[in-house]
């Protein structure tokens, strides 16, 4: 039988996935040159539906690398001459962190403990930091910022630029691409897929910074952004692309806009209402994150009271896979996905295993 | 009818593929955590399948990265503090040098136009060239380095580091790893698996240089040699990696093996013989590469008296796929590839196909 799986990333796949692969091996796009006029049709067929759903508009290029932690690095090399700025709260966040400095950047944060979030008012960057880092959803500890707070944290410093980690939450968050400047995300979270693509969303101001950095340091050599955003055009990437990666993609969005991303977004708000109000009712079990506007609508986080692999174990038997807490909390918490890929049906089965 | 492909890659899928995929699909290896003992097991079956068929020693790592170009990135941070040296005579072995060039190392370069190849004793490294970077096989130009000239050029400069391309020809060519510090290969030539992952065999004297390099300058933050081999020691990746290409990886590996690496070599080998064989009896044809020791075993460019276009289409209407001339030589060239995916029979047909 198979399982279920509500773990945060590789998390259950899409259902129609399986579909998709077929149209993809029976059309031996597998062997498809990534520089024939098949290849960029099935390119830009993925962009146009990613720039549809996530609303994205044309100063914002949609490129393709091989996962979400590579675009770190590529947006501190573009967009970083010396300083960058981050907001930690979490193992991810913190990754972005160390990324900088392992550039030789210069990397300012305003951290907080596990479980907590932020809002713009209590932020105050640098004023040489030249890039806020900000992670919309910490996929270590269930909490998100919300969106309305990152868009005010642009406008209080509309000079500065600002990259929003959308992992382990897009295509749920809103963004006003015309306030932010780059944003990135993989497929094995939301868009239930197998892993090894990651997407890149970033406006032209970005590149005509990494254009002006690259005068005077190293902005990489691999997947630079100016080589990016020029392949980009012709909807080509500069090596070859994990092709299967797009093509699955492009599907998965093509579906998701034809159910409505409004619909998506509505839906993932209700599933997760159903789980936190679980949370707060049922003896043993308890939300993470206290203050219910920085709980994740994607990634909940429950402390438990016996240890959580014993839950992990009993739910296990009943066919469906939960995630352990992270790191210092493997023990005792536990982390549900709530992606699309699972309906309504199923994450009310999850709670009643849990229960049982 | 499906189309055989004989392109430089993507290229052919193996006919094990499928098979293969439907394991994985049947598995939900897609939903996998990649933190996990199955994750672990699935990941050492890849690494021991290809340290068999490789015969690579346990002086060496094997790395799984986006994509072999992300390879020449992570070897020059890796192991050139400096200076690097470029063997350059086609597209691929150039792109190598402007990497070099790209993360602000001084590259030097002995050049020669595409179709020649080079020998040990013509090269002169300059004294202070820490890396001598070297292209097994040119998929532009369809020109290889002999596996002996490549030791032989190790021995001339043994304490120098030396990185080998073999993106379009592993597993054909037979290195001696206790020469070799480093190696790479990507996936979607020789193994006839879909593009998106690359892989980096690498040996502790490069991560003992990454570790001092980084005292003073950055070797990158993605997938930075101490990351990548302090994850490999366990079975895992610093990120999510790309999880269906390294299974399908594994299991085409044990495959080569069941077959024996020396055969694969041989009928590799057979192929190509019949290939330039044709090529130099057929009017209108003549191998671009004149001399025999230098004509690649696994791509084989022809020159072409009418165009190419006519010949590629000619073949294409009997079921074929056949690749075009790179860059200047897109409309006079051929190139054919010879990988593991297409048999005897099948290179005979499209020698008859292009002959009709």
């Amino acid at each position: 039988m198979p399982l279920t799986y509500f773990t945060p990333g590789p998390a259950h796949l899409y259902p129609s996935f399986e579909k998709h692969l077929q149209t993809f091996v029976s059309g031996q796009l597998g062997s498809l040159s990534h520089r024939s006029q098949q290849y960029r049709d099935l390119h830009k067929f993925t962009v146009d539906q990613l720039r549809v759903l996530l609303n994205v508009p044309d100063s914002h290029a949609i490129l393709f690398l091989g996962s979400a932690s590579e675009a770190w690095e590529r947006i501190l090399f573009s967009c970083v001459e010396l300083e960058s700025f981050h907001l930690v709260n979490g193992s991810f966040s913190k990754k972005f962190f160390d990324y900088s400095n392992a550039l030789n950047k210069y990397a300012h944060k305003f951290e907080k403990p596990m479980g907590q979030g932020f809002n713009a008012a209590e932020i105050e960057v640098p004023e040489y930091a030249e890039l806020m880092c900000v992670t919309h959803n910490e996929t270590s500890s269930g909490v998100q910022m919300p969106v309305a707070e990152i868009h005010k944290l642009k406008q209080k410093y509309p000079d500065k630029f600002i990259a929003v980690d959308i992992v382990s939450s897009a295509p749920y968050p809103d963004l006003d691409f015309n306030l932010i400047d780059t944003a990135f995300f993989s497929v094995q979270k939301a868009f239930g897929l197998p892993a090894g693509l990651g997407v890149w969303i970033v406006n032209e101001k970005c590149l005509v910074k990494a254009e002006q950095i690259r005068n005077q340091y190293s902005i990489g050599a691999h997947n630079d952004l100016p080589t990016l955003w020029k392949n980009a055009q012709n909807n080509e990437t500069p090596a070859t692309p994990n092709v299967m990666g797009i093509f699955l993609l492009g599907k998965i969005a093509e579906e998701f806009n034809l159910l409505g991303v409004q619909n998506i977004r509505k839906e993932t708000e209700q599933k997760a209402a159903l789980i936190y109000k679980f949370l707060e009712k049922t003896p043993g079990f308890s939300p993470f994150v206290k203050e219910k506007p920085y709980r994740s609508q994607t990634v909940v986080v429950a402390d438990t009271e016996i240890p959580s692999a014993d839950i992990i174990q009993k739910v296990k038997s009943a066919g469906m896979v939960i995630g352990s807490g992270y790191g210092q909390f493997k023990a005792s918490q536990l982390r549900i996905a709530n992606f699309p890929a699972t309906s309504r049906e199923q994450v009310e089965a999850l709670l009643s295993a849990i229960k049982a």
